[in-house]
């Protein structure tokens, strides 16, 4: 059996995922996985059995923590960019995972040419937050930015739609500014708004991110969890976030 | 000058506002109101002069907060059932804000006779919740209740639309679980969700309330204030709720 550093190339890192000794092999000039990724599969229900797609996978963080906490699942991670979508299936190999994860390196928009509709249980997603935190200049980015950024997540959001079965869930993380465009992008395309979550950097803060399960033809009713909050006062973690990196019994 | 219990019919009650000595007269046996009242005219910003309505005002509360806030501003509001309107109107009297509130004893569905189309600077509301927290059967009720209540809160927020000046508000308190439907309605009557606020009982439980502000006209970006917590862990409230009591400086 390889050890796990003979799993990296140069310029590579290893991460711990702190999660049934499972590991993720990073390049540190690229974009890295960050709480979103283990907040989102911690928010993910996954029964035994079912069939999983995470669209825009990256570095693949979000099929091995999902395999970790549930062992009776298969996932296919789909990235777009050739390089990340290699490492990402090396680091699945290296965790001894190949067989119930495939990486496949093509667009979202091409997934209707090698996946088949309403073939999928859940969607997973932790797509790139485009305009960060709506802080950007309205004047200067608005007409293009904007314009982006609708098409990107309508196109990710008609994807899910087409690719969950009846009754199938849609986990999605996103930054709370755009909650409108997802509760409306959601009913044109049959994924209803069924749970949400935001999450807090600080109790007394507003949301940094919002957590959404969308379910495929549900019907409209938003459930809501209680506020998950990152830090405590003293700047530690709360016992709320610590509990998203533990194992579920 | 009258003495306040002068005001009172038999089985009527005097409520203090606690705010500028304002009072309100309220019938026991009727809808009386509540903290989302308070909590409602305290989201609100209004600027001197502006003009706002009040749809479905009830005992007049959310005018008279209002007024009692903003010392120049006027207001109408619209009470379907002739004798809430009354009630309101005699506080209105009873409080000497004759002179800058309005009494509409109409439905909401007429005020088109009554009032100018874009001709309002702010619109605020507290509709009734015909749906107590989603918790009613939905076997039994879903097909009366709930095409009712879309019927009712689009048709409510049709009528702030159609009354509110470009770039004016919508201020509006509702259950979290219609913030689909108010997201989704919004947009379809140019009403862009703009600022959001969840209300919980306690920290660590489930929101009970959203507060929002929909602009006529706005662009989606959705801005999130922090969550507003009514009670500490021992039951009593929170500095944060006893503020919203509070006289603006």
């Amino acid at each position: 059996m390889k050890a796990l550093h003979q799993w990296l190339r140069p310029g590579e890192r290893l991460d711990d995922l702190q999660l049934n000794n499972l590991h993720l092999i990073q390049d540190p000039d690229s974009f890295c996985f960050g709480v979103d990724a283990v907040l989102l599969s911690h928010f993910a229900r996954v029964k035994k059995g079912e069939q999983v797609v995470d669209l825009g996978t990256g570095s693949g963080v979000i099929p091995i923590l999902l395999a970790g906490r549930h062992p009776h699942c298969r996932i296919t991670g789909v990235e777009l960019q050739p390089e990340m979508a290699e490492r990402a299936g090396r680091s699945v190999a290296m965790n001894g995972l190949s067989d119930r994860i495939t990486i496949l390196a093509r667009d979202i928009r091409d997934i209707r040419e090698v996946l088949a509709p309403a073939s999928v249980d859940v969607v997973t997603s932790n797509p790139p937050y485009l305009v960060p935190g709506g802080l950007v200049n309205p004047r200067e980015t608005r007409a293009i930015a904007r314009h982006e950024i609708t098409l990107t997540l309508e196109q990710l959001m008609e994807q899910a739609a087409w690719l969950l079965k009846p009754g199938g869930r849609f986990y999605l993380i996103h930054r709370p500014h755009r909650l409108v465009d997802i509760c409306v992008l959601g009913r044109q395309v049959q994924l209803e708004p069924k749970w949400m979550q935001l999450v807090h950097p600080y109790a007394h803060k507003p949301p940094a991110m919002v957590l959404m399960q969308l379910n495929r033809d549900g019907r409209p009713e938003l459930k809501h969890h209680p506020p998950l909050v990152i830090r405590q006062e003293d700047g530690s973690y709360t016992p709320q976030l610590l509990d998203c990196y533990r194992q579920p019994e």
